[in-house]
C-alpha cells in the first residue's frame, strides 16, 4: 500500500433522521464513493442510536474499501436545533429523548476521527449551495419538502444560523391563520399545507369523503404504503383530484418562497426533499408562477427557483462539505 | 472662530416619506441638535424634490447654528427599492415617477457634501440598532407600523439588503391567503392586515356596519382627521369595538414576528413607526405574547420583542449613522 492511500483525505456525511440514518462517503472533490443506510430506531434510546450511526459511518467506510484512519472529517446533521459550536443536538423532536445530547464528543469518542455536527436542513442546503451551485450565489435558500418542511439559509456565502441556532424553521411559516392544524400546535404553517403528510392526509379525507382516485386501484383502499411516486404515477395516468391536491401544496410552498423572497431576497431558492424529487415536473412549475404572483415588483429580478438534483443526497453531500470546510 | 468648530464633524439624516421630507443634524456622538420638515409634494415631479431635500437639509443645518461646510456627510432613507453602491433609487411606488433616480449624485451637486442613500426601513432599523442597541445584538429585525409596513434586517451586525437590495418586505409577507386585498394586488399581506390604512378601513367599515364608538364623538361621523393617537384617546375611554380592531392588528403583527423568529431567529425584534409610538401599550403585550405562542419550542429562547424609543427620528438617526460609518 502506497503512503498516499493511507493519507486522511476522504469525507464522510451523515443524514441523521426519524426513521434512517444515511451515511455517504466522499473524495475532496466531493465525488460520492459509497453509501450506506440503517434504520434509526429512535425507540431504543439515545446511546443505541449513537452506535447506530457510527455502525452505518463505519459501513461506508468499508463499503468504499477504506479504512476509517482514511477518513479526515465526519459531517452529520440532525434533525433539530443543534450547537454547532459544542457539537450539541439541543432538541430534536422526532428522536425520542434528544435533548442537550453531546454527539460531537459521542462518536468522536467510537470513531476516533473529528465529528461536526449541523442542523440537518442546514446541512441539506449547504450540501446543495457547495456540490451542486459551487457556492457561486452569494445568498441561496434551501426548502425540503419531505415528511415536514425545513429549510437553511446560506447568506453572504455562509450558514446562516441564528441567535440560537433555529434559524431556517420554514415549514412553520404561517401562510393561513385559520389554516388546518400543525403538528407543532399552531394552524396554517406550510408544512400542515404542503408537506407529504398534509398531502397524503387531504388524499385520505378526499377518499373519505367519495372522491375517485387511481390510487385505490394501484394500492387498494387503505392506501397502505403510499409513497410520494405513487402521486407523480397517479397524476401521469390522469388522476385530476391527486393533480388538484398536488397543485394546490405547490401554490402553498410557492407563496411561501414569495414571503421569503420579500422577507430576505435570496439570489437562488433550491428546492429539494423527497416531495420535490418525486414531483418536481408536477410542482415546480407552479411554484415558479406563484412565486412570481406573491413576490414584491422588482424583488424577483434575477432570482432563481431551482429543483436540486442531489436529491437525498444533499444531506450526506452537506456532511462533506462541513467535515471537509472543517479539517481544512 | 476656532479652527476645530469649522471641521466637518456633524452629520445629517433625512427620511424622505410620501408626504414628507425630515432632516436632523447629528453630532458625532449621534446626539441630536436639530430637525426640519418639509411636506415632499412628489405630484410636481422629481427635479423639485431633489430640490426641497437639499433645502430640508440646509434649513435643519440652519437651525443647528451651523454651515454646511461643517457637515462630514449626509444619509438619506427612501421609501423603496435602493442601491446603496450607486446611491439610485431603483423604485419608489409612493414617489411620482421615481424610478432609477441618482440621487447621491444628484444631491452632492446641490449639497456639495458626501450623499449615501438607503432603505427607508433599513436605514431606521440601522439608527435603532446603533443608537438604541449600540450594536450589541448580533441579529435585529426592525418592524415599522404605520401608514404601511416595512422592516430591515441587521444580520451579522451588518445591514442585510439581500441580492437586489429588497431584502426587509416583511408588509408583503403573506398570513391569510385568503384575506382582504392588499395595495400590493395579493390577499392578506401583513400589511393589508395590521397597517394605519388597514385598521382605519376596518374600523371605517365598521362604523358603516352600525358599530358604536368613542371616535365619532371625538372626530364627527366622517371622522375627518383620524390619527393613532386617536385610537389610544378611545381605547383608554373604554371604546371596545377600536379595543378589538387594535389588538386583532397587534395579533397579526405578533405571528408575522413569529414567522420571522422561525425563518430567521434573530437576538432583538424592534417594533417602530408612528402606530407603534401611539399604541405601544395597547399592542406590545399582544404582539409578545402571540408571538410566543406562534414561534417553535426553543427559537424564542432569549430573544426580545421591544418597541423602540426612538419613534419618528429612528430614520434620521439612521441616516446620521449611515453618514458617520461611511466617512469615517
Amino acid at each position: 500500500m502506497s503512503e498516499a492511500s493511507t493519507k486522511a483525505e476522504y469525507y464522510v456525511g451523515v443524514d441523521l433522521g426519524g426513521t434512517k440514518i444515511l451515511a455517504g462517503v466522499f473524495k475532496h472533490s466531493l465525488e460520492s464513493l459509497s453509501t450506506a443506510k440503517l434504520s434509526t430506531k429512535s425507540q431504543r434510546g439515545v446511546e443505541p442510536v449513537i452506535e447506530r450511526i457510527a455502525r452505518c459511518v463505519q459501513d461506508a467506510v468499508d463499503e468504499a474499501d477504506l479504512a476509517l484512519k482514511q477518513v479526515a472529517g465526519v459531517g452529520i446533521g440532525a434533525p433539530g436545533a443543534v450547537d454547532f459550536a459544542s457539537g450539541t443536538v439541543i432538541f430534536a423532536p422526532n428522536l425520542e429523548g434528544w435533548k442537550d445530547i453531546p454527539l460531537k464528543k459521542a462518536l468522536e469518542k467510537q470513531l476516533g476521527v473529528p465529528v461536526f455536527v449541523e442542523n440537518d436542513c442546514n446541512m441539506a442546503a449547504l450540501g446543495v449551495y457547495v456540490a451542486e451551485l459551487k457556492s457561486k450565489p452569494r445568498h441561496m435558500i434551501g426548502i425540503f419538502v419531505g415528511t415536514g418542511i425545513g429549510g437553511g439559509l446560506i447568506l453572504n456565502g455562509e450558514l446562516f444560523s441564528g441567535f440560537c441556532h433555529t434559524a431556517g424553521e420554514i415549514g412553520h411559516m404561517v401562510l393561513e391563520v385559520s389554516g388546518p392544524k400543525c403538528g407543532c400546535g399552531n394552524k396554517g404553517c406550510l408544512e400542515a399545507l404542503a408537506s407529504r403528510t398534509a398531502v397524503f392526509q387531504q388524499i385520505k379525507a378526499g377518499i373519505k369523503d367519495g372522491e375517485k382516485t387511481l390510487l385505490t386501484d394501484l394500492l387498494g383502499d387503505g392506501l397502505g404504503d403510499l409513497r410520494s411516486g405513487d402521486l407523480r404515477k397517479a397524476i401521469r395516468r390522469g388522476d385530476k383530484f391527486v393533480d388538484r391536491i398536488v397543485a394546490d401544496a405547490a401554490e402553498y410552498i410557492g407563496i411561501a418562497t414569495a414571503n421569503l423572497v420579500n422577507i430576505i431576497n435570496p439570489e437562488v431558492i433550491v428546492l429539494g426533499g423527497g416531495v420535490i424529487e418525486a414531483l418536481a415536473d408536477e410542482m415546480i412549475g407552479v411554484i415558479v408562477e406563484t412565486a412570481h404572483d406573491y413576490a414584491m415588483p422588482g424583488s424577483m429580478k434575477g432570482v432563481e427557483i431551482i429543483a436540486s438534483k442531489l436529491g437525498d443526497n444533499a444531506g450526506i453531500t452537506g456532511g462533506a462539505v462541513l467535515a471537509r470546510r472543517e479539517t481544512r
